[in-house]
């Protein structure tokens, strides 16, 4: 039996200095759970002299990454530099070479998972990805192994912790999206462009791995119906709380009636609900399987130690095959690779959903009747409405939440609406999970 | 490679059927992600007439345990039988003859545990448990995968759904124990016999299990300090509430000074903490690793088919082994046999926390007095006091949250003013968990 297992870090940032870190600590106990060291023998980065404050022994840090994936020692290349065309090539030439890989990159996979799903199950190589969904918690882990028995249904996520900070905070602390994004990146919650994250695009990339491992089905990212944060307001996130609801952005996936669909968006959610009181950075992720009823998973989405945490759970596993067998064991789709379907993705015009609208309007008589009667016209039914501060002559907002709707009526609703004269900017739209009653 | 693998079920009551009924209703899926069927070959109840609503071929179910293990089409043998002796020589045979077992007994690994994981591991086959902590939820997983690059600190756990479920009822709608515990009884969630239960034995087993892994050490279980919810009072759930928190029935491991610190009792948790907030037939499990921080599993604790869920991720495992290798990969105590450390288990008096005591005292004056300074004398500093409803001459409530003290001063200060004259009733006490401020 070997006595070491060899790992290789590709990306010497925040997360590569997280793994190394965590090695190092934790390298006793570690060592007492696998049977033998893990040995870091290469970590390649363009910046081979800044300290991370970690002991590596000369010649570890390289500036050239070849010198990681040709090391005869690297039994495990760890691929934390992100990006997708680079990082791409690390892992196919890793895969070719018989070595199992690990990485975080979320886009990488959202984008381009198919072609390292099929590098892999053809080469019989691990490749591990539980960080790149929902930091330290083990969600890959619990859909590919923990719930394998059950058919699964639905998939809840708040999965960017940016986002979720940001409106946990314009809940509980008033001030609007910009002030609050200004104190996420203060508190270092936030990137300087924050867009990724605020815009959706992150949370959309862990739901399509998601969604993708679920149900058996590559997913089209294009197709993922994506929507930030940055048109909330603080008066959208004070009637929610009238109504009973929390403002989350939520990353929604289903298998409805064969058809994968899957958004991510700002959700209403009953106050109540157990993602409705997911704070700050943390995130959380509720799956529903039909054995399992549902599963919610929580904990800190990002940071150096949490993220590491994953990847080094990933680096274990691939060691503990190295040492007992077993690669390959689980696919890394989840399924078989010539047993996964593709199947529709539902366009987002064809969800049903309940919904809150938000419509800044002109005081005057006879306007609520004028935006009732459009949504009659196209089906809508109100199921509740606020109308506050009644200035004749001025802008007041006229909020309603809807039974059930087809998004496509909805949309053809508003856009009609927004063409009235009383309409003084056009109508808010946000989509409500929870009981249509 | 086989073209198929097979089960063998021992025990076809509740969680037997879930299994069979799992297996059945996913068979597709689960083909889809294995690679091949998986197939009852055989199930052995001593009730073989009694329709259970699941289609099995003729000759598959049989009143003989022995036909099952000795069965050569029987790969993986499932233990549901509940029980000790039993049920422990079936697994003990059935590793034995080189299969990979499966098991929801919890009672049997918190005491006969080691003796289980030396045969498996001596035997290099599986030996599965994820039912037997959370029952859907897959926190085995996490302890020996999910999170294995973390030195683990410490879990919480709600993990008895009837005691929760109880607690939940006394909270929301009043009443007493008894009242409630009738009700769970009524609508199916407790027990004719509730003692396992409602006394904390169920969750001092689940316990005794996730520390074990966690920490790597044998787990004494006599020593596992357990205390039930049976003397919890709506008023003390009432006081409670006035101080900002809930009542939990709480199972808290941690290491602490490289001891382990393993105790169940009714806990007051913060009323805004997660563990707080989970409500009624759900169990929720708190890990807290050095890296990850803390991650909170939460779902259905019980229930044929959440409880199946987990069996059956444990066949679909011992299955992939079977067809790809890597059995005994993840040892079943987590920690290689060999690198397991017997850790001094705490005892409960050595123990600090802080507390709640309810004194049932007739008022008088100088009785606050009296107790605040036998209180003192015992180095225990109150950090909150209720003093509701003088009646000169009557019994009332004295009600005292402390800080931090050490378990043993209070039982000894208790002692001192249980025997004083002005006491109704001994005190009560009940451990918070929580800020010292």
């Amino acid at each position: 039996m070997r006595s070491r297992v060899g790992v290789g870090i590709i990306g010497f940032g925040t997360v590569g200095s997280g793994v190394a870190r965590i090695l190092q600590n934790n390298a006793a106990i570690i060592r007492r759970r696998v049977g033998v060291p893990l040995e870091v023998v290469r970590i390649a980065d363009l910046d081979v002299t800044r300290s991370r404050g970690i002991d590596l022994a000369p010649g570890v840090l390289v500036n050239d990454v070849k010198q990681v994936v040709a090391d005869p020692h690297v039994d495990i290349v760890v691929e934390l530099i992100g990006g997708c065309d680079f990082a791409k090539r690390i892992l196919l030439d890793a895969m070719e070479s018989g070595k199992h890989v690990v990485t975080a990159n979320k886009a990488l996979l959202a984008l381009h998972g198919e072609e390292l799903f099929a590098a892999a199950a053809r080469k019989g190589v691990d490749l591990g990805f539980e960080a790149s969904v929902g930091g330290g918690i083990p969600v890959i882990r619990a859909v590919t192994e923990g719930l394998a028995a059950n058919a699964i249904q639905s998939i809840y996520g708040i999965i960017n912790g940016t986002s979720n900070y940001i409106l946990s905070r314009m809940t509980n602390e008033g001030q609007g999206f910009a002030e609050n994004l200004a104190e996420a990146q203060r508190a270092g919650y936030a990137e300087a462009d924050p867009t990724f994250d605020v815009a959706g695009t992150d949370s959309a990339h862990k739901l399509a791995i998601l969604a993708n491992l679920a149900f058996g089905s590559p997913i089209n990212f294009k197709e993922l119906y994506t929507e930030g944060i940055t048109h909330i307001t603080p008066h959208d996130i004070a009637y929610a709380r009238e109504f009973g609801f929390t403002i989350k952005l939520l990353g929604i996936a289903k298998l409805v009636d064969g058809e994968v669909e899957a958004r991510v968006h700002p959700t209403m959610l009953p106050a109540d609900s157990p993602l409705a009181k997911i704070e700050g950075v943390y995130n959380a992720i509720q799956l529903v399987g039909d054995a399992v009823g549902d599963v919610v998973l929580v904990g800190r989405g990002a940071g150096d130690m949490a993220a590491g945490s994953a990847v080094v759970s990933d680096i274990i596993a691939s060691a503990r095959h190295l040492l007992k067998g077993g690669a390959g064991r689980v696919p890394p789709a989840s399924f078989q690779q010539d047993q996964r379907r593709p199947l529709r993705m539902r366009p987002m015009e064809e969800i049903s959903s309940l919904y809150y609208l938000r419509f800044m309007v002109l005081d005057r008589p006879g306007v609520l009747a004028q935006i009732a009667g459009e949504l009659g016209r196209f089906g809508i039914s109100i199921s509740s409405m606020l109308q506050k501060g009644r200035r004749a002559g001025q802008t007041v907002p006229i909020v309603i939440k809807t039974h059930t709707a087809q998004e496509r009526s909805v949309q053809m609703a508003l856009r009609e609406i927004n063409r009235m004269d009383f309409m003084s900017e056009p109508a808010t739209l946000v989509r409500v999970e929870g009981k249509d009653e």
